[in-house]
């Protein structure tokens, strides 16, 4: 037999044309989301002012195992699809590990993430029903450059709420985000009620995640023809994300790999959740036994230290009450160069199966992550983005483990991105002036005062 | 028979193994190098002291029509090779062009261009030389980031001249070449003999290309087993990157694809010598006749408003002459986004091309690229370096021309690399401020007046 290549690329035809619910698997062990006025299950009627009709259909599927792709995605996918899956040979060679390590990198398309497969769809899905515009608020970036590219496919128009203090520190973003057409706010601002409330109570605050969420969803609720989009957390994002483990099995199959371990970092969940959706499904069905492990840093510790509760999904308290993994919705996380993954909340299915136990979790300090990443830019090549190597950091920790244990195990990981917009953090690391601030119980409780306590 | 897909991908086993060299077809037509003590061609012993052993080799090989690729550089070339060829249907479909246009991007590596191709093979090179160190320039900083990610690949430790304004104007560049292990020193700078006296002479200065050459010939030929690696200009550069060429004909082959129109941008000329390599050859075997066309920037006109003679490679006149397009070794063009089309000549081979009639030149002034740049990034999803943004603007030209002539041209252009690290350039073409400035003939007078006379 030849040796396998470095890459697998799958043929555009190969490219997998439905995505995968995992939804179906879990069923009732899933908590719908709670109307917080009433304390009653939303409906598809709560979530339409909202969001567009064909995302609330699958945020609310729990039927289906399957979904198919609409032709006017798969045609987009095919523009920087499929994604390669890359066995690290380099990287087994210098760790002296009989593992053997996969990546599945998404970094390849101009948003430098994996974001871009559930921007397409939803704004596909807007475009569909005559939506002229979608907000969305962006932290470190890479959603609303993500969601700038999808807007500018499809022709929509694309107001996003950019966090004040990634607004002034990554002026870059924001330049790719108006290349490709879309109106750009430091939030908060003083558009928005939220916005100027916020910024009364607050003066001079550099906002937040959750605060950029309420500016963006109180322009979509009154806008005409305008609805709200989210980069992660949500199951219709994690259904979408599923392209990314569905061409993941099917590269794997092509090969007869089967994996021990896969690996993914965890913020809102959706990268993690894609790259491992057919394979969990599978799990849950008693076909294999694959551990799954979710990485987060020390600093926002969702699923290693937070609780598993019902939470307002944004810091203004608009959403519904979504039963995950929290550390309160007013959880404020220590600096940290991963903007991805400072998010108090975690995506419901994920959170699910981390209850239930299918689900690993651990987390790690910045400065061993970026350790790792440094160390993996070098030997493969690649420049990770900083939540990235999260995942790269468990997948050389469980390949030494591999090394000295003697066990010829496969490890599969998710490189959701790239860290070209990242690099004052790795200058940050070479001076030695990255700072690990522990994430204290006082920290925590603080945070968990803020989760709404539900009668 | 199918749709062709958006991407041709050859597999692992597809990537050629030979490299094309043009020399061999130019033969007598080609003027040596010319030793500027003597006034006679260089020898081997000439170059060896400056270049590694296995680059002279090539530099000088006038015989061999393809060179054998090192298994050693294959496997390299195996870990980020091969890059797509794109058909760019969105393209075509917006312009309402009957031509048919492809592009070969170089992109989609960490240093995000095609630079690695030759970095690769110059490092390897020099490994097998047993030489432990090598000194290169950088400008933009494309080149200083693919030579750092080889030299880490290989084992061998790298020393960059930076040019001091993109050294303070590009802090990230310099980030991710130390990230790869590089020492990265703006130039001038205080630890060469030539820079010191620069510094002298210019208190304050920016430094230039020219310049930074200078001080990273002087440390190569000062120090035990290290030598100088260039990114550009040289025809061994070209040869490495003939694999861009060879690719694009191995796939164009597999659907029948046969080019009217090759475009490519012109600084030093690897990117598009590389990528037009073997259909030129066949041309010059009368194979063929496709038409070859160059694009610089108006800003540094060589091939449109250059004399085609003897000049030195450099502003500190160290290297040997060179007969080429030049528009004179201390030409000083005004300032433009494109740090990587700013050098004052042209490879000898293409410049060869063009006072023969095979080679077509053209120049546009910068904002008409950067807004080639913006529709080409909002319709095909991929954000262009501004040097790459060059093509981009002749091949839409040209697509509209066959649009008005009704003819169903086939044209492929490279597209060299992404513009992640130039979005300041982006930032300032949005805002309404770049300026074109002139090339007077005044400027042009000046610089023609370095051309050294040779007797």
């Amino acid at each position: 037999m030849t040796r396998m290549p470095y890459k697998i690329y799958l043929s555009e035809e190969e490219i997998p044309k439905k995505w995968y619910n995992l939804q179906a698997d879990l069923g009732d062990r899933l908590t719908p989301f709670i109307h917080p006025a009433t304390g009653k299950p939303c409906t598809k009627g709560d979530l339409t002012p909202i969001f567009c009709e064909g995302v609330v259909d699958q945020e609310l599927n729990r039927t289906d195992q399957y979904i198919e792709i609409p032709e006017g995605i798969q045609s987009y996918y095919q523009m920087y699809r499929p994604s390669p899956l890359i066995r690290a040979y380099e990287l087994e060679k210098k760790l002296g590990t009989p593992a053997k390590i996969y990546y599945k990198f998404e970094g390849m398309n101009t948003s430098g993430s994996h974001k871009l497969n559930s921007a397409a769809a939803q704004v596909y899905y807007a475009k569909e029903q005559g939506i002229t515009k979608v907000t969305t608020e962006t932290g470190a970036g890479q959603w609303g450059t993500a969601l700038a590219m999808a807007c500018a496919h499809y022709g929509i128009d694309l107001q996003v709420f950019m966090v004040r203090t990634s607004f002034e520190q990554k002026p870059y973003r924001k330049a790719v985000m108006e290349t490709y057409g879309a109106n750009v706010i430091p939030s908060p601002s003083d558009t928005t009620q939220v916005g100027r409330k916020i910024l009364i109570d607050h003066p001079g605050t550099g906002g937040s995640l959750g605060c950029a969420i309420s500016e963006a969803l109180e322009v979509a609720l009154n806008t005409e023809n305008c609805r709200y989009v989210l980069g992660s957390v949500l199951n219709h994002v994690l259904l979408h994300q599923s392209i990314i483990g569905m061409e993941t099995k099917a590269a794997m199959d092509q090969y007869g790999i089967e994996p021990d371990i896969m690996i993914g970092c965890a913020g809102g969940g959706s990268n993690l959740g894609g790259f491992i959706a057919p394979f969990m499904g599978e799990r849950l069905q008693g076909k294999n036994a694959i551990r799954f492990i979710a990485v987060e840093p020390a600093s926002c510790p969702t699923l290693t230290r937070g609780k598993f509760t019902l939470d307002f999904g944004d810091t203004g308290r608009m959403t519904p009450l979504i039963k995950m993994y929290t550390l309160g919705n007013g959880f404020i996380p220590s600096p940290t160069h991963s903007g991805g993954l400072r998010y108090h909340g975690m995506n419901p299915i994920l959170s699910e199966l981390r209850h239930g136990g299918e689900l690993e979790a651990r987390s790690y300090e910045q400065s061993e992550v970026f350790e790792a990443a440094v160390y993996f830019a070098q030997v493969e090549g690649i420049l990770p983005a900083p939540e990235s190597a999260h995942a790269i950091k468990a997948a050389i920790d469980e390949a030494i483990l591999a090394r000295e244990e003697g066990q010829e195990k496969t490890i599969a990981f998710a490189l959701s991105g790239t860290g070209y917009f990242d690099l004052s953090a790795y200058e940050s690391y070479q001076r030695g002036e990255m700072i690990d601030q522990e994430t204290t119980v006082e920290v925590l409780e603080e945070g968990f005062q803020t989760i709404p306590t539900i009668e």
